[in-house]
């Protein structure tokens, strides 16, 4: 029996407490400062109001102010389950407490940014933990097809935990694994993580072709609107794959679980689609924010805000060939510059 | 201004006379003996029944008994729009009449198999027609997201085109492209049809999830079954580039247009997947051939019984390794044995 720690008690950090729960294993879900109402449902009547499932037995809830007396009952791996605007405040709780080499595994997708540099967020963890003194922790991720709600409802899937040390991800797999719950261990945590990462950013161009069938008179026919997502789709994929060797990853990663996998997945449902619906409907993003989203985060064009400014630099700099990037082009655009989202088909699978 | 035949005039073939027409081309579109009632409607109304669109002008239409008669108008280039059952009889009627040169482009998806060797389309409609005297003839193939009725009312797709021929890949995207239909040259005609024909096949999987659901009480939270759809077509990506190596193709065609691009699409709609539902309901492929999906051809299930037995050859041959493809197995299991599909997720994604 191992002993996890969950910081994070939003819907994918709560769901994630299945996994380990079901194998056996003792988990400890901490809540943000964000989630003290959460935290104190699945207290009080064992459900997650946002969830809306019991959490299973073996799963003890803190809230944020008892993070500190969570850690010190000893963890063996702590799992990182904020959203990516929460990494720096994970920092902050961690760094002041951590001790030993306990690995950190992170289920939040993001990039990190800065001047003409992007950074994978296991990577931005472990230089910000530094800052605290704490070096050489092992900081990886786990990545795949995995919407919350249906992890919490046993739904088979099959994921993929990187780190760069080669102990770690066979260890963690196995860990994890459960009856409905398969994990495949990897070392490319580079290319694992930067397709976790871009499946929300491209996503928003997939789903636009539906928001734009719904703007139209029906075709004579009621054909819909899955060819031009489809080309989409395989667009996101190769440059997502450019991407991902830029960054020195693995291509092959990019036809794998967290690549085309959680692409997939990411494109039938979920805030980055239908955030891409209402853009592909004719609504400039700032509308978008102000009337569906609003008060929802939706990560992909949240990273679309990060890697915006840096890709353009890269452009300029010409360290990135703009022709290679058509859709990203166009994403940023939509969500930095608040201008229409349009589908640059001449431009596409075009190198 | 060039002349083209289609000899097809299902939906398909139907369908792919907008591009040619709109880009301003002479389309001749030639009926097979199962499309006389098509014919008849198209030369009455314009209208196709099955397509539910009028064809554009400069679309003229022929019964089969009128093929020689097309075929002596002079055509640039010859398209075939049969279904993969309707090859031998294509290459039948295409033997005795077919002089000089004129390039074939076919839209039929399938694969030959014979003992142990399994041939893409083109080659064997090349080799059938050799018995016929007709050598170096140039056949190539068109794929990737396309549904009919989508191509008919003019949603954007992005598509390729292959020959092994250098020269005309670009010559054909030329031809075809059009606005909203655009076309990229591959000189990969066996990755591009390797995945062309498979992506039917693993459709079949990949629609599955759904149908388990249907037959199970809701989830308290409403899960859906999106993340075992995912896995399952990540896997059938990494069986189907196993495919495309073994056969000599290029592994990048699997990440394109054609493979993951056209797996999407046939994911989200049609027979493939709708069969797919179904053998995940519970139900066998015998069950589902005489109840829902009676009189309908299901090309991915065809493709299954086609090459089923050629798999096992291989796999006790010693020159496929079955390991490395669980789905396929338990696809053709389920097609050619008529056992219930069941998916076998320990063994996915294990190499």
């Amino acid at each position: 029996m191992t002993n996890i720690l969950i910081l994070g008690a939003g819907a994918m950090g709560t769901a994630f407490c299945f996994p380990p729960a079901d194998a056996g294993h003792t988990v400890r879900l901490v809540g943000t400062h964000l989630d003290a109402e959460w935290i104190e449902s699945v207290r009080k009547t064992g459900i997650h109001p946002k969830l809306k499932v019991k959490l299973p037995n073996g799963v003890s809830a803190f809230s944020h102010d008892q993070f500190g007396e969570a850690l010190g009952l000893g963890n063996e791996l702590i799992v990182l389950g904020v959203n990516s605007a929460g990494v720096p405040w994970a920092v902050e709780q961690l760094g002041p407490l951590l001790k030993g080499t306990t690995p950190i595994l992170m289920l939040t997708k993001g990039l990190h940014a800065q001047r003409d540099a992007i950074q994978i967020l296991p990577d931005a963890v472990r230089s910000g933990l530094a800052k605290y003194g704490i070096e050489k922790l092992a900081v990886g991720a786990i990545a795949g097809p995995c919407i919350a709600a249906e992890l919490a409802a046993g739904r088979d899937t099959t994921v993929v935990v990187a780190y760069a040390d080669a102990r770690l991800p066979e260890w963690i797999a196995h860990l994890l694994t459960t009856s409905h719950y398969h994990v495949r261990p990897s070392m490319d945590l580079v290319g694992v993580e930067v397709c976790a990462a871009l499946k929300n950013f491209y996503a928003l161009a997939v789903g636009c072709p539906s928001g734009l069938l719904a703007q139209q008179d029906p075709a004579a026919n009621r054909a819909q609107m899955h060819n031009p997502a489809a080309a989409l789709f395989t667009q996101a994929l190769l440059e997502m794959a450019r991407f991902v060797s830029f960054l020195g990853g693995d291509q092959k990663s990019v036809m794998g679980l967290a690549g085309a996998g959680d692409l997939y997945v990411t494109c039938q449902a979920g805030r980055n689609s239908r955030t891409g619906y209402f853009l592909g409907s004719g609504l400039r993003y700032s509308e978008v924010r102000a009337t569906h989203m609003a008060n929802e985060t939706v990560e992909g064009a949240e990273l679309a805000l990060v890697i915006g400014p840096v890709l353009e630099r890269l452009f300029s700099l010409g360290r990135l060939d703009p022709k290679a990037f058509p859709l990203a082009k166009a994403i940023t655009d939509a969500i930095c510059r608040d201008l229409s989202l349009r589908i640059p088909w001449t431009a596409l699978h075009q190198v």
